[in-house]
């Protein structure tokens, strides 16, 4: 039986995420890592990925199960206020293109073998949910709301709303299959909530945390980040993660929040996007910042603030290739780098297996 | 008929490696890639990689074809004065870890589809050929020496030999099918070979082109860096890019050196991995400039001295994970995006036909 969930966000209890240190695998990982058939180290950065991949997963024989990419979608009161470049009709006509196969998300997703999730977390437009029962994308509808109401005047969510949107996040991890879930997003207007929660939760300056979005000009981004001080204004109160969270966030980035700390709790390998599933993160990990340990970075935005929060964690992503485009896209291109740092791990040989010399011999 | 071969490097014509430019190809690309169902320019650098290899190609709808790992093997005579952190055994016994597929660029290969095949260009150990029929690794005996002579003492090869490895390399390409080429070596002494023809043909002082190789300590660096000045000293005559290549080159070099001028002449996607293979395409674009306009740069190399020929061609690889294993272990990490790239080409709506409202409507 499940307690029923409480109204007010104050009383709303994060699930437990246990930290996974282990130092006798980390050691056995590193000792494997050392004695592969190649110089010590010179797999950089993919060593440290194998190395993190087994320590979530628990073994020095990782190998990523059902990858499930999850991109969660919903509307933004506050582009209203004319903070995007695009209007608010893109995110329901871009959750039909992610569903008809000809997002980036979805080219991506079929290259890699990824099941595509589609979660209608809050789109202002009422859309029917699609299970087609084979391998293509489905959308799952779990709104809490049609759309937030404007951040630039007032709460975006009522505390039962960002309860509600948590809890579907959570909800929709139990539900899926496999040990690696990928996050990805859509949004107009997600850029601004992100900007809030950077700087509501990480004490940074406004304008640098205020980027171009999907393409504002100069200007644009000035009003925008205008819009953004009176969204801070009229939210002055809410200092504390979930409080933050409903004032300023949005119910895509309140149902990853759950998400992520459903999967976190499971275990599973978490791939990051960008600067929207990033600022998820820092909800989550906010809540219980052994989040953190289950993440995988998987791209450096070039959306403004998303280098704050790379640098706050102190994590360099997989890859640094301008990406801005959101969707998981940048998730799904940084997947296969997953898939060989296990593969190495698993499969290259050791000096000894291979009878080659080591070095200095 | 062909002809015979020259004797003399001063007598040898490399092929014509057409210019492959065309504007109304590329224009057709850049609309296309700018009216995908995303906010203009944001999939990054995977939009000009897109890009190049649609020129490269000499399509809009790139498919990658049959991609061939290249693996070009062969020891180096400069070893034995102690260049290495590894002896120069290694060689052939990494030769049968690639075969035995123990190797990172084994594992790679058989991740991505790469069909791999490895060349003894001149390693020191006779190794017997290996044609398994199936989708296995091969090896092809194109031996043009049995190593290098050292060239801290004088040219390492002589005009037969680097025109016969040149040769090599031609023809195994010619002999390959598909239509993308990755680059990969083996050879315990060859980050020095490639430094030297760093030094030579582009000017970088050697402290700037001597690097750990596979893990030399600073002391080691500095014994490397000593050996190096010998071996330009007892060169100094040899100042032409073919020249540069038979006196302070490597087998392996050479071969994929000819490699490289096959591809580009054939309009194959070449894919570089890191130092070694960039010192192969340093010496093909000396002799003809237009075959850096089939190039793909996987990544940029742990190792010294790569930064320079990288900032050189101005080119900011995919990858920048700190590798510096070689193999082609780089080229084969960084497929994926290649792949990405085309496919994101082919398979991505347009705001047209998705449906979706375009920027400021």
């Amino acid at each position: 039986m499940t307690a029923p969930l409480p109204t007010c966000l104050a009383d709303y209890l994060p699930p437990d995420v246990p930290d996974i240190h282990d130092v006798a695998l980390t050691a056995r990982l590193q000792h494997l890592l050392d004695h592969k058939t190649k110089p010590l180290g010179s797999l950089g950065r993919i060593e440290s990925l194998a190395l993190r991949i087994g320590q979530i997963l628990g073994t020095d024989t990782p190998v990523l199960d059902q990858p499930q990419m999850l991109v969660c979608a919903a509307d933004h009161g506050i582009a209203a206020q004319g903070v995007s470049a695009f209007p608010s009709e893109v995110t329901w006509q871009m959750v039909e293109n992610f569903l008809a196969g000809g997002a980036a998300v979805s080219v991506l997703a079929r290259q890699h073998g990824l099941a595509l999730t589609v979660v209608d977390c809050g789109v202002a437009r009422d859309l029917p949910p699609r299970e087609p029962g084979g391998p293509g994308p489905r959308l799952l509808v779990r709104k809490a709301a049609h759309g937030t109401a404007d951040a630039s005047q007032g709460p975006a969510m009522t505390d039962a709303q960002c309860i509600a949107a948590l809890q579907h996040g959570m909800d929709v991890v139990r539900s899926l299959p496999g040990n690696a879930l990928l996050l990805g997003e859509m949004g107009i207007g997600n850029t601004s909530a992100a900007a809030l929660l950077l700087v509501r939760l990480c004490g940074v300056a406004l304008a640098d945390a205020t980027g171009a979005g999907t393409g504002l000009d100069s200007q644009g981004v000035q009003r925008k980040q205008a819009v953004l001080q009176q969204a801070l204004l009229a939210n002055a109160q809410a200092t504390t993660p979930l409080a933050a969270l409903a004032a300023l966030g949005g119910l895509e980035i309140a149902t990853l929040t759950g998400a992520v700390l459903q999967a976190a709790r499971e275990r599973r390998v978490i791939v990051v996007d960008g600067f929207i599933t990033s600022a998820a993160v820092l909800v989550a990990a906010s809540l219980a910042p052994t989040v953190l340990q289950r993440c995988v970075f998987s791209h450096r935005s070039g959306e403004r603030g998303h280098g704050h929060l790379l640098a706050r964690w102190q994590v360099q992503p997989l890859l640094d290739l301008g990406l801005r485009l959101g969707e998981g896209s940048g998730a799904a291109l940084a997947w296969p780098l997953l898939v060989s740092a296990c593969a190495l791990l698993r499969e290259m040989a050791s000096f000894e297996s291979a009878g080659v010399a080591t070095q200095g011999s």
